[in-house]
């Protein structure tokens, strides 16, 4: 059986392109978090440099499946009726233009997961990305019709969806059953890093 | 190489009588969450009934490695001195009685996330957890001289840890690959149900 892909080129040749996808740009405002926060957050989620070679890997065999990986994750989100109105218009119907926009964005999330350093441009693009789904910035970018705030806890839990399913995807890169567990880990610790940080615009300071 | 384990008897057969575990007593107050909130949560993170029995197949390989695995845990916390005083004593200095009285609750806590049905004792006795990481409850059920509040984001960060070693600890179960992949998919699951509860207390409910 041939497998057909379809992570659009713009998203893994030119990120840049990409409408709303403001990493590394002066559109992405300076995030509150310090490099000194990251560097803790990474020691707290034993992101190592083994890891950063494991996720270039990872990055190698998750680019081309990024958008089926994000196709089966809305599927999932579809199959919880009181989720519609987080992705769709406000009462729960459909709305196809703003989840064709976020998408190419969702997809390029996992691509940068795997490859983007730690630096000041991480901390502000993903202070953007928690933003973007609170009060404070949800459905500005693709002036979208939708419910404006995802409630945290189904940020948090559907992580869980993300880090398990993604074994799966990494698997058809044929490494081996070791290289798949080291992949599988890193990816696993990038992807907590990012939802643990996403989260910051949800808490207060004195709490986070 | 004969591997020593050692969970204490009593948090694999007599929980109830470890200090302060009040899992199922009335010495946990009721969750402000309802049942319907769980069986959202449950879906979010994708637990099903198969992952149910991987979870039953889980625990009867982590029980007896419960104690080490906290232990490594810590390991890799007190690798982080910024860490030190949630664990500690507010300055920073061992505090291995608190240390030793809150290890069973720990312990069992890895069982208990294997085996327990997900219904109303579940939901009180994790509000009781959340609330003991926050200044709402912290050190008062040890009467432990430490600070008094962890920040969510180190609570979250860390989890990413929990999650990736323990595939280590259940392949020492023997299990086939898919076996183990899929008692690791529950576990992933399981652990971020258990971790997005506990996040309640620190964020307003208008945002969680």
């Amino acid at each position: 059986m041939t497998e057909h892909h379809t992570t659009p080129s713009v998203v893994i040749d030119h990120p840049e392109e990409i409408p709303g996808y403001t990493y590394g740009s002066a559109d992405a405002p300076a995030s509150p978090l310090t490099l000194q926060d990251l560097e803790r957050l990474r020691a707290a989620v034993d992101l190592t440099e083994e890891d950063t070679e494991a996720l270039e890997a990872a990055a190698r065999i998750l680019a081309d499946q990024a958008d089926d990986m994000v196709s089966a994750w809305r599927a999932k989100l579809r199959e919880q009726p009181w989720l519609a109105g987080y992705s769709g218009h406000p009462d729960g119907s459909p709305n196809p233009e703003y989840s064709a926009a976020s998408k190419p964005r969702f997809d390029r999330w996992i691509i940068d997961a795997c490859t983007r350093p730690l630096d000041q441009a991480w901390l502000d693009y993903q202070n953007e990305i928690g933003l973007r789904h609170t009060r404070a910035k949800k459905n500005r970018t693709d002036h979208a019709d939708s419910l404006d705030h995802i409630p945290m806890r189904y940020l948090l839990a559907f992580t869980a969806v993300v880090i398990a399913t993604s074994r799966q995807y990494l698997a058809k890169g044929g490494a081996t059953a070791k290289e798949l567990d080291r992949m599988h880990a890193a990816f696993t610790k990038s992807v907590m890093l990012h939802v643990t940080v996403w989260t910051r615009p949800y808490v207060d300071p004195v709490n986070w």
